[in-house]
């Protein structure tokens, strides 16, 4: 095979290549799109991804498509963007080019909203022992695990083996930990004694682990309670001030000497950001991020912004860099946008400044928590508040529609017919069940 | 780990043991757990597949959730239906027993409803090159590979390696074959001139090739004759009384000396019996089917039965055994059933005779050929009988309505949402496109 060769043609726009098609990266890609630019956006995947959505494709009450939307499809007709598929090694900031694994490509700017990625704070054997949640491909991962494990559960006559395969101890008191913690505790409850009728399902035990002393930190005390209220009633066994130390594939060890039995840990605990090849050293700060100024501009070069998740900027009322929401990327990337528009009439850019619009989190069925500016409440209207602004922040009409007929399916039947152990076929695989997933 | 043990509670009710959850093993245990058994239903996967629509998913027009439905939601109710994933290695006819991955059964009573897999007729070569749809995890795959390919023709500068990357070639004039060849010359003509606007899409050539005289064989030569007409009409190249001999992951080599590039095959030539180790050497026959007298019953051995596409029997008006259809399977396994209940009051078992309902296929929007035992027509009327037959032909009243909302959406959009490269992740796989799918 011939070397392959990114193929971008040149233009006579200036060309601003994002990478990432996450919120910020998509949202930028569409406001440059409608202006005098050539843009080229880099993603790993042929696809934009809802993160906020994933814990209901591990959970098996999505179909991973759902909450997906294909790049190429959201920019059928703008002429001007080119979506390439690939990873970008590094960036060469002093000859402005990004290099990827189809090539290299020069940019007049640069834009990186390459996210986060699971945070494992060093610990190896956690890394490679536990399941994250940061890509729809691991979602699927750890929904067949789950499944696999109970169908294993059925045949698993020691007790103490059983155990260990149908608890699970999810890591990790936020939004994501939360709402999985959730969505098992309903599984628990409706769906598997159903399914299983040859289990216990009284036994299993679902633990949500949380390092510090409240769930939904950030969000207030009344959603912090009521969070842990709920999910009590769900019967989740949290524990909180307990600091997970290892997890050795059996036994979870918590700070202090207490361990925990279960041969599977959802890892929900942080996150990091992703890296890339290339920027100043002083750039990169704590958590991965880096550091921008108030143009989200990165520190100390030229020509390259960092947007989303993976931008640390300090704002008077943020003085520590703001959460890593979708919120944020989003309105990073509209004023980033602006500025660009700004900058081309020859205006002053405007700083960002973040307009934080609320935070919620959901506990399973008719129950949630919201955190608005002026106003907080929780419980089913809550529910009501979180299920329609996920509904409409879907990307694709098509989307919208399955998500929503699946939650009617699933309030009213409360039972999914997602509970499926897919895995796309290697040609040369051996089809028999794997010893582990 | 302890050794697993398939964990099946004894019973004063006689055991039967079905292997295989298609349409043959499925509609076997749906009645036998409405008589006096203990069934024991044995899959690789958690799940019953649709196989007819295994293409549309291939093709990205539906997703895999939507034609696959989770055998324990089936029997949720009958307490007398226990459900194992796991692999069946042999059969002691003499001790009456099955063995599993999950350790060893006896039975009463054993059907294999084993199906067929893809028929590679020897070649090893194809058998690693080519792709197979005999699986949702291959359809998947295929689906992956296809998208992937022409994400790689974009930035392939090189003409006749792109030639390669977007070229297809279905091996095989059946059904499955003359579906995929519609399905994809559509794709070609609407969805990826808007998806790929750098790629010339007219470049794409869709090649069918046969090595019989006709396509449909098995149907009428008027249905042979318009499934050529409308595919040819679609541009799909057809090569009949062509043989492949080899494929080398570049060209396609037919006897005869002519060769065809393309690096993707699809391979629809054939099918063979699943096999299991065990059974006496002279029940199985041509083709790796299983020999079964007119009771379905394995001809050597007591208490074996044979259904679906594995068993061949000779009827006097199939004198070569039955087609490898759905219909077959169904009222095969329907007619086992009753026959359990005549021996079980005393009375002889009837015969199975196989009442043909017609066949038919659909060579994609507007247009099909159907054969009706007494009635024979093609087109839009076709297609939209087709199109009933398979609607209500599907498990579960939800995949119905995806089915259907897929369809009507595909129909006025010309367009889906569901062209994702999606992979469940392994934990330690680094998140980089790989060199081949």
């Amino acid at each position: 095979m011939s070397a392959a060769n990114i193929n971008i043609p040149d233009a006579p726009q200036p060309r601003v290549v994002i990478v990432g098609g996450g919120f910020a990266g998509l949202n930028l890609a569409d406001k440059m799109s409608k202006m005098n630019y050539q843009v080229v956006l880099i993603d790993k995947n042929n696809f934009h991804q809802f993160q906020p959505l994933f814990y209901q494709v591990a959970m098996a009450g999505l179909e991973p498509s759902s909450i997906l939307f294909p790049l190429r499809k959201l920019f059928q007709k703008r002429k001007n963007v080119f979506i390439r598929v690939t990873t970008v090694t590094k960036v060469n900031t002093a000859q402005k080019r990004v290099h990827t694994l189809l090539g290299e490509l020069e940019y007049d700017f640069l834009v990186l909203a390459i996210g986060a990625d699971t945070n494992f704070f060093g610990n190896e054997q956690i890394a490679r022992k536990a399941f994250p949640m940061k890509t729809v491909g691991e979602a699927l991962t750890l929904r067949n695990k789950i499944l696999y494990d109970y169908e294993r559960a059925i045949t698993t006559v020691d007790y103490e083996e059983r155990q260990g395969l149908i608890d699970i101890v999810i890591v990790g008191g936020g939004p994501t930990g939360v709402e999985v913690a959730g969505a098992l505790a309903e599984m628990k409850k409706y769906i598997l004694p159903k399914d299983y009728t040859e289990l216990n399902c009284e036994e299993i035990d679902i633990y949500l682990v949380q390092g510090g002393n409240c769930l939904l930190k950030g969000m207030s005390a009344e959603a912090s309670q009521k969070a842990e209220d709920f999910l009590k009633k769900l019967g989740v066994i949290i524990k909180l001030n307990a600091r997970v130390e290892d997890f050795d594939g059996k036994f979870v060890y918590i700070k202090g000497g207490e361990k925990i039995q279960s041969n599977k840990v959802i890892w929900a605990a942080g996150i990091k950001g992703n890296t890339v090849e290339g920027l100043p050293e002083e750039s990169i700060v704590w958590g991965g991020r880096i550091k921008v100024d108030r143009d989200n501009k990165v520190v100390g070069v030229a020509d390259v912004y960092a947007i989303g998740d993976i931008a640390y900027m300090e704002e008077p009322d943020f003085p520590k860099g703001h959460p890593q929401v979708a919120q944020v990327a989003i309105q990073q990337a509209k004023n980033l946008a602006k500025n660009f528009n700004r900058t081309a009439k020859g205006k002053p850019t405007k700083p960002f400044v973040y307009n934080n619009l609320g935070a919620m989190a959901t506990i399973g069925r008719n129950r949630a928590v919201v955190d608005l500016p002026r106003f907080k409440f929780q419980g089913f209207f809550a529910w009501i508040v979180w299920l329609f602004v996920h509904l409409f922040s879907l990307i694709g009409m098509k989307n919208r529609l399955f998500v929503f007929i699946n939650w009617v399916w699933n309030y009213f039947t409360y039972d999914q017919s997602l509970r499926l152990i897919i895995r796309p076929k290697n040609r040369h695989q051996k089809e028999k069940i794997p010893k582990e997933i």
